[in-house]
């Protein structure tokens, strides 16, 4: 977790992922009252950033481990990014999935060759399911944000955002289970120059917010977000990089969600899930506090299922 | 319209236009059975090809008739256009529009600085009402595609997509006023290498198709296509540039191009109107003939009234 094992990970996964391209818009500048630069992570593999994670985790394996295959659980990206990340480097990837989980999600994990279990929606079930495919097949659990290696592949977006704008004063990431924004804060420990990395979190599941309040891992009892992405809570291995390294979690609210998403999709002209639209639904929610300023911000991904999306 | 004339006309707006990207995808390659080269007009300035018509015939104007203004009629990309083109070029514009013109097109005349004139959404009215307006003004009228300069600004689009990827076996570019078929026809036939254009229409406003068939130019009875942009006819300018330079026209039905937009916002993670889809919805629906070929697809932009798309 030092300077030289981000840009070991950032060499290692090279030619694995995209380095995501970095939108502006006047018109989003004007709107925010500050200058944002959005890295695009809805263009990386498999329209998320999970597939950096996925990546580095799958490389960081035993060859022995890596010919015995990987098990996940996750509602979504993760699940493809998995079965992407492993179909590209040979291994054999086993994704546990929710009855619940969207439709597109799990069309894109067969079409990435994953073999999915399926199983209740809830934490207990998958992590059962999980636990029989180890024990059964020999396969190595790898968690979606709870990973070392996986928080350190997912911070090559934010060195790349760095790369491109060294100066930003923020970084504004959103948190689900606390692997992006973990990465993110490492990676702008590290290569940012005094920035500062804001979290953006539903309301409605607001376990990470008050998990910063108490000093210790909090759960949502329900998490009726949009984000679906971001029902999730943080872990022991990515919390303490939390706390140590993000300053403040902002809260956003369902309709600032929405209206964020669409403003992005409108003025970038590009598609980015709910998830992506919290982060910068924070900035426009706290505009004094960015006034100004250089703002980065993460799109995690653009994995949207088209049916489900009504504006108005 | 020499190989000269465009080239010129690519110096001049350079500086007032985007070199836009060309996205590909693997997955949509796979689905179509031929390589895709999509050029992405929906992250032109102002959201459209239509930017480069507009910037360039402003260009070419005196400075005594930019210094009274241009006029045009348009239901909406051009309107756009040329308000922030007129904008750009320290000129006055004045939009005639349809009284039934989508609300976020006239929303962004108006942000973008543009006088806008209420007409009756018929051709007389429309143009009635922007020959008053030359008339009291002293403002040049441009049309939206029957414009000779129009028409080399927006071959520019082709262009850089021909320079990007030389080899190209096909080029096809949505057909609505014709504008931006007969640039593409024009480009691709003094750069491209044995390429061929194909149009792409919606086949309820099949009027070029049928013009194509009979000699002289056809109009529409009715025009209930979603592609909004593609119900306008062609122009005694345009027509015989696509008459001499296009190899045919593939129609498109109505559900064809809400599919062929579904898979540019799912695969792409981009958002296209309408109108852009029909030109992938004509590759996908005559695949026998484009098989393992080259094919750059125009998709012409991004400006969507959200609130009305419904996928399902």
């Amino acid at each position: 977790m030092d300077k030289h094992s981000l840009l070991e990970t950032q060499s290692r996964i090279l030619p694995y992922v995209h380095n995501t391209p970095i939108l502006t818009s006047h018109l989003l500048d004007d709107l925010a009252g500050a200058k944002l630069f959005f890295k695009c992570e809805n263009f990386q593999k498999m329209g998320a950033f999970k597939m950096r994670g996925a990546v580095n985790a799958i490389m960081q394996l035993t060859k022995a481990q890596q010919e015995r295959g990987v098990v996940t659980h996750s509602s979504g990206n993760f699940a493809q990014a998995l079965s992407l990340a492993a179909r590209n480097l040979g291994v054999t990837a086993y994704i546990v999935m929710p009855t619940n989980a969207p439709k597109v999600k799990k069309e894109a994990v067969l079409g990435y060759g994953g073999i999915i279990t399926d199983c209740e929606p809830n934490i207990q079930a998958r992590e059962q399911a999980a636990t029989q495919i180890v024990e059964k097949k020999g396969a190595t659990f790898i968690h979606p944000s709870n990973d070392l290696n996986v928080i350190l592949g997912n911070a090559t977006s934010a060195m790349e955002l760095l790369e491109a704008q060294p100066d930003l004063d923020f970084v504004v990431s959103p948190v689900g289970g606390g692997g992006l924004i973990a990465g993110t804060a490492l990676a702008t420990h590290y290569f940012g120059q005094k920035c500062v990395v804001i979290g953006g979190e539903p309301l409605v599941a607001d376990d990470a917010y008050r998990s910063l309040k108490t000093g210790k891992i909090e759960s949502n009892d329900s998490a009726h977000t949009i984000a679906d992405g971001l029902r999730t809570q943080l872990g022991d291995i990515n919390f303490p990089i939390i706390q140590k390294y993000v300053d403040h979690i902002i809260r956003v609210e369902e309709d600032e969600i929405l209206r964020a998403m669409k403003l992005l999709w409108e003025r970038l002209k590009i598609v980015v899930e709910p998830s992506s639209a919290v982060a910068f639904g924070a900035v426009l929610k706290d505009k004094s506090y960015f006034k100004d300023k250089s703002v980065g911000i993460i799109l995690s991904g653009g994995n949207v299922d088209l049916d489900t999306i009504k504006f108005s």
